[in-house]
């Protein structure tokens, strides 16, 4: 929490260009959201207003594993900087670090925030940070506390960066092992919303020349072509350049724990879920074997699902190749699965009936000869 | 983790100006420093190269509490910049978390950080990443992940930010709670080791004119006089401003929590330890009311303890007065330990015995009059 400061100290920092009174209300309006977004059950001991905050670990735990995770949410800071949007990329920031830490088989717990400005204004503290207890809310977690630092004449006046630390808890025989995957185990493909928070530098190069509140759809019709355009989504094809960027991670950690449950009562299953890939950085290749032992490999056939048309154009701009272009974005899968043969059309009725968008693109499969874990090729 | 990246997506990033390849070269330097930091006699079960880390919670606990805290160490990152020397500041990020944790009672258990760079540079990254480390080491907690983001065209390639986070563990009835105090209760400060991580757009402003690399005692001598400056500690008569500027934070959670132990064991000690304030930004008046019950005030005598000479410099630059700089930075004071009476003396033997500079700096009393929470009298 930004510590509070007495009146002889407002004065000596506002010379310095520290404005604590702004600093102050900015809090004010944050633990009104922060109250409002604990979901986990567990209150927060002591109250809001400590050094730092207690959480007692839920009963009902006989071996409990902490998992903790940080994330940042890279320059898609500066997207929403130049939209004048602060209320969404809060979401962004709590995805890219709880739905690292389901990958591990974790309940979300708890959640802070790290908020960097360089001038502190607090209507903007307050979106901002508005935007991660949303996320939380989303994420089933508690936003116990954050840290706002005002840095004038380091940053831009109205620059600013987000981390996140999340810490998820999960029995200790329920953590999910990599090794438990085996060759045959099918690959299934969450949704992505979008580019999530990755490769916004890239992505920032590529579309320096475009306006944001240019029409998404006029940009896809000059670079993709006019067949890729007219059959865009009715959103994207409404949408500005801008809000496309925007559009926040989606948050697919109840999802993946809500399957996981699902197949664990459901006879016939086999072993369920034997393991779950984040798709951030590096995309697939650097991010599917991650979820499979060290002597397994990944076969995907990128013919099984759809790139988004955001990805095609910045792809395109950039002179990236198809297979670059999965290298580098999620390529339109934000998570994956690895399941038990028995277990896949379970989990694609349940992910069906749950609302969310899944495809079976690969398969587990022995290390190739060349020792490469991760391979394209056609079913 | 920073994410490892694939080949095609290397010469895309190239291209955008990240250098994927320097990342994934400094994320090999940190792993080697961050296998050596585990303190806590837990392992980090799956290893590194997960997405997430994960810890089981140590055995022996009833109804284990969780505690936790995120910080940054302010501008203190431009005197580190300007110096070129980034294998300290890590210690000032851990200092300023673990030291939060500790006013509860709790053991610092594991820690992440999260660092911004404008260009990845791998040695730089190594020794901002070391410092943590070896801060995590002081603290006895173990470094178990972090991020680090490249942020080329945001921030200057040679900037930086870092943001830490960290999670402690108390047995549930151990959890120290600031309604224990009660008047009479004796307030017993320890030597910070300068300004910590606190004031430093402040401290920048004031010393904007003054080289770093000039002698800290020629400033002293100019600003403070002769006399003070020939009373200077040899360490400070022979550093440069700089060196002054950049010391970094005294962890102080082993000694809080030595402290503590030494006087339940002890008897005729009373209620021992009742209550700890980091002193942070806000100072004094800002942190100490933060241990005790709302109900109650604290006096404090501020003639018991010497103010270290940087503050008076800076004071004096920047026109504070004495009541102002207690207000803005820790006045030399880094935490404040409120006992009850019996345990004073031994409490103070044992922090002389331990090497620790402790003072009785003030008491624990009634709310005044006026409602103030604390004043400043002899006592």
């Amino acid at each position: 929490m930004t510590d509070g400061k007495g009146g002889a100290a407002r004065a000596a920092y506002a010379r310095a260009g520290v404005d604590v009174a702004a600093g102050d209300h900015a809090v004010e309006l944050l633990r009104a959201r922060i109250a409002t977004a604990g979901a986990t059950g567990t209150d927060l001991l002591g109250g809001l207003g400590g050094f730092g905050a207690a959480l007692e670990v839920p009963v009902g735990y006989t071996r409990p594993v902490l998992v903790s995770a940080t994330d940042g949410v890279g320059t898609k800071t500066e997207i929403a900087r130049r939209m004048r949007r602060l209320d969404t990329i809060g979401q962004d920031l709590v995805a890219m670090c709880v739905d690292d830490l389901v990958c591990h088989g974790a309940q979300p717990f708890f959640f802070l925030d790290y908020l960097a400005v360089g001038r502190l204004v607090p209507a903007d503290v307050a979106a901002l940070v508005g935007g991660i207890a949303d996320g939380c809310a989303l994420a089933g977690c508690a936003l116990v506390g954050g840290e706002t630092a005002e840095h004038p004449g380091v940053m831009e006046p109205d620059a600013f960066d987000l981390a996140g630390f999340a810490v998820g808890i999960v029995e200790r025989d329920r953590l999910l092992d990599a090794r438990a995957a085996q060759p045959g185990d099918v690959v299934v493909g969450l949704a992505s919303s979008g580019f999530h928070a990755n490769g916004y530098s890239l992505i920032r190069r590529a579309l320096a020349d475009e306006p944001l509140d240019g029409a998404f759809r006029a940009l896809v019709a000059r670079v993709l072509g006019e067949g890729v355009a007219g059959a865009l989504s009715a959103a994207d094809a409404a949408a500005t350049t801008g809000e496309v960027l925007l559009r926040p991670t989606r948050i697919h950690a109840p999802i993946v724990l809500g399957v996981r449950a699902a197949l664990d009562v459901q006879a016939g299953t086999g072993r369920g879920l034997t393991g779950v890939a984040h798709i951030t950085g590096g995309g697939l290749p650097g991010n599917l074997p991650r979820a499979i032992g060290p002597e397994l490999g990944v076969r995907v056939d990128p013919a099984t699902w759809p790139v988004p048309p955001e990805m095609g154009v910045v792809a395109a701009l950039a002179g990236l190749a198809d297979g670059e272009l999965r290298a580098t974005f999620n390529a339109g899968i934000g998570m994956a699965l690895v399941l038990d043969p028995a277990a896949v059309d379970a989990a694609l009725a349940w992910l069906d009936s749950a609302g969310a968008l899944a495809w079976r693109i690969g398969a587990v499969e022995p290390v190739g000869p060349g020792g490469a874990r991760y391979r394209e090729a056609a079913a």
